[in-house]
């Protein structure tokens, strides 16, 4: 049944924007991934290196880690580069910490052995959801850095236990909505990003109350919409993936 | 009924650890509060300043914010001191943004006049949990700040709408355990922590696979264990805040 | 007459690459423009702001400036990410500095009034000749922020005395050639970076000996083909700005 | 004789606050005291590493180094973290640097074999006189350290040649004070450390004219009373070693 | 012929100010010189370090680098401390890059061997022209290093292929001037500056366009103005090294 | 009485080296000199600026500080440049406080009034006594920056209300020895530098066991060594200060 309730942009509530995972789309990472949730745009690069942190060495396993960046001019009003002022600020630092972990979680890093994979996150264009985008791309740039080895015969077991896909759903207005966009954002009461298998397991939930606090009710809502919306993105990964290279 | 698993310190699964909120720990903050959760121990310090920072000014409307570190050697291992490093780490942005996010939903900003309140949670001794025991007792600190700012005639309008308690939860060896300790923690599949309103609303979840992805039904049972610990905690907060200053 | 020597990619001495400047590349930026030269691709994001730095303040005049950085994974091999670093490399200080002086050198300060148009130059992809691309993109993104200004009458007086287009030459086993990839930059004996005015005047003229000396006649040479070069530059921005926004 | 003048907190000329020692403050460090000068409070971690600075590698010898950090609000005003502002400020530089000079004084590095012992000195509460009883705080936490190294046999030979106490002492109104509070040594005329040995002998000796330079008869009598200090401090550091650990 | 045009200083345009390079200007320097180029004192110290930059290791080749900076009170206004500052400003990245690509192109690296000389040209003195100054002096020091390093035997063949110096020139008031004091700089219209071999090769030639472009017949003439200044910096140089240690 | 020690420079126990202070070492400086003792050189620029820090305004008191640096190869092996490691290291801390220390006893602010005065002490060549060199030579720096205030009439009353000047001393082979030179300072027992007044008071008294603890009969003969080279100083001072500008 149709809801009558109308976003700002046309969209029902649990309908996704435009996604769009385009592969390949420079040329010298090991993956490279545009990812595009509507207007958000996140270029996903992943770099593979000889090597892991020092304390990980000698043990024949590998590593997954993530940078993430806003160029300044991705958002509406401009935000000082960060390179110039130093340092990364704490909302960077939450944000590469959590695509980090998001990867690792679908890793064998037995079977990736003594390398790391770097994924690197910039943004090119900001309209909510970049930590999502992000990691739905990483997954893909990762893939594809991860198929190389394997082509390339440098790895034997495919590391990739399973994929991964991140959506935000958030409470305005009262009502439960899929895959926020900045306005939206803005004025959700309640703001939550889940990230999950593909096989429907959950690796994060992040649940903050912006406005208000939340029930178990509302929780429980904005759960089943974020399950579907991780289940959609799968099928675009899985599916963008079977094309070849 | 008992459970007959036991843990490494002896404590039932849904225990907490001995809990102590000690008030007026240090003569000068205008809040003081030495949070202990079993051995972590993090001094929370309230500071009343006034004035807001720059996006803010002229709104005649307050800010909260807290800034959180461990003392090198609060670890088993010691940590190189961030002031000599130059830089604050990934974790320590991360916990204190939930900090500060944590205690900001339950002010009334308004109410708090142009002024800011800054906690600052200092672990001196680390065995799990510190961002929910720098939580649980920042908002001691905090409402012992605001009560002197009723008591000075600063402010008139209470500006607490709530109260605000934090606590892990996490999923060892497949069983539900309450308040991780950190042998507890380092082998955690799940974890999970649940900061809540004395009213028993959600503020913040945050649930991250350590070991395997988990699903809605280790989900609910964390979620419900969560739940009875911050209210456990919510009542030792009355308790010692009806004590008088 | 045709030339028999053969560049590494198909090229006359004197042929540009494949140049592209796309216009409204992202949203927000009040001039976007996307610089493709061959495979380097650089996005060049205009940003107005009210205001001038200190040291210009109360004189009704205007400021341009500019920033560059290269995406991490922009090059063959991967280079460490400035803002994780905590600063910015002496060669991005010397091209930022470069973009910079280049476009102020066609501006007409008064004309522009109090404000400040900043040049953000993110290198996407780097196939040599970064620098270059960089002022030829974000001349036709100033222009299109200046239009803007003008469109909504907040200047009167076009601050455009000129456009500005730059291009790369360099001596490479004895013969000098047009606009360098990476490839022949890395073996270039010279290298030459040419900034000039639409007009046919210079703005800056860096000639660098990387392998050997060179006379004056290799510099001769080297300018006579940078000029053409940037001639060619000039009309194609002419062309694109030609269209409508 | 007892001198009628009178001290803010009623306390005799010659009189140090109320000190105390407290051992095995904190569970993982191999020595940790809480030392207190009245209300000054200074928790002193010693922590054992194996290796030295690379500008002593191979030597075979030790090495004894320390660090010092107020909490933001150990004092009146809050001060901003160090931390959080990237850099250690000039005067927490100058107290670490007096603190590691004052211990190694006093060490045989051949003794200890080529290991580091670290001294953090955080300061949880300010009154004055934080240097002074971070120094003499660190130097029981210093033997607890290497007692425990003797007890579990890594060395042999007991490194420690002697005992470190410290005190400050003061021109306040032309009279000489010892072991000065804030509000003593904020109107202080001059102000003086001494850092001295078990034995009797001086390590360090540093006094500042803050109001007005002295003479030398103002030094004698400040030296004097220093001495008296140090010996008592002394007394106290081999009354808290003597208890069982 | 006499020109009738009177520059500040009462040079003739194609002038250079009294030059000075004042060798082993201090003790411990392997090549220590102060070049004054008139009111402009610039101190060049080369210090030879065992080993070269971890890209260049095993190769058995050498390196040349060089640092810059200018004295707080260099200037007629004091600029603030870079240290103090806690970084290097992009004027200062850009012309220590320039003084290191100067001198390593006339090195035989493989000459040099495996060792690194490291020029510290630091500025006590600002009136202009300080990075030509720096280029030229320095050139002189690393000559006295590198005659240290054959002297004691520690290399057989000269590594010096050519000798280099450096110059400026100007168009003020439509004229050409060459080596421009501070006040001709600040109005100079176009500002350039060349690095020339003592045989007469260009190494570098930077023209800036400051107040208006330029056509290639000023260019020329500035470059034949630099030619000159160059040679006769040469000759001063090929002078001072003829002395005896 | 001749003592028929010898040192290593052939100087007597209580002899100075010879020592310079040299006015108008630079030109722009409102007070500059170069101050050697024996091969140390240290270039004191003093800087009048408008203004006193955030702390003091509004007062009507003028502020006086101090920056110390020492140039990267000021010593036997180059010291890496700290505005290129990005922060000033824990000895520049401590000295360069110091020094302001030292010239603020003898300073009334109020005559000063609203203005600071920055005294830069670069270290152009180091072979000990750096810290009392700089503080010679900044007093006359200093005194030749206020002159200029006078002189052009900017204060009334003379802010000077005594001199200031400083040695080092210290025990060498159980020997006390005034002003050591680098060689010296290595092998001592103790290090000890005394700033005292033109009058003969005291305004700083450092005295640091380097090798062994010491008592007081060796610190009342380091204490009357340094009285005496600090009258010598004094007499120096005077003496260059009385010449005309």
């Amino acid at each position: 049944m149709t809801d009558l309730f109308v976003r700002v942009d046309g969209r029902q509530p649990d309908a996704l924007r435009p996604v769009r995972l385009q592969r390949r789309y420079t040329r010298y990472a090991e993956g490279s991934v545009l990812a595009a949730f509507g207007d958000t745009l996140v270029l996903c690069n992943a770099s593979v290196e000889d090597g892991v942190p020092p304390f990980m060495r000698g043990q024949g396993r590998g590593w997954v880690t993530a940078e993430y960046a806003m160029l300044p001019r991705a958002t509406q009003q401009r935000n000082a580069r960060e390179a110039a002022r130093g340092k990364q600020g704490g909302r960077t630092h939450e944000i590469q910490r959590l695509i980090g972990r998001s990867l690792r979680a679908i890793i064998d890093f037995d079977a990736l052995g003594e390398r790391t994979i770097r994924l690197d996150c910039d943004v090119l264009q900001a309209d909510g959801g970049t930590r999502t985008a992000a990691i739905t791309g990483a997954y893909v740039a990762l893939a594809d850095a991860i198929g190389g080895l394997q082509a390339s015969g440098q790895i034997v077991t495919n590391p990739l236990r399973d994929s991964v896909a991140a959506v935000s759903v958030g409470l305005v207005a009262g009502r439960c909505l899929l895959d926020l966009n900045y306005a939206e954002d803005s004025s959700a009461e309640v703001d939550m990003n889940l990230v999950m298998t593909g096989s429907g397991h959950f690796i994060e939930i992040q649940g903050t109350a912006e406005g208000r606090p939340f029930d178990e009710v509302e929780l429980d809502g904005l759960r089943r919409l974020g399950r579907a919306g991780c289940a959609a993105l799968t099928r675009l990964q899985l599916q963008v993936l079977a094309e070849p290279a």
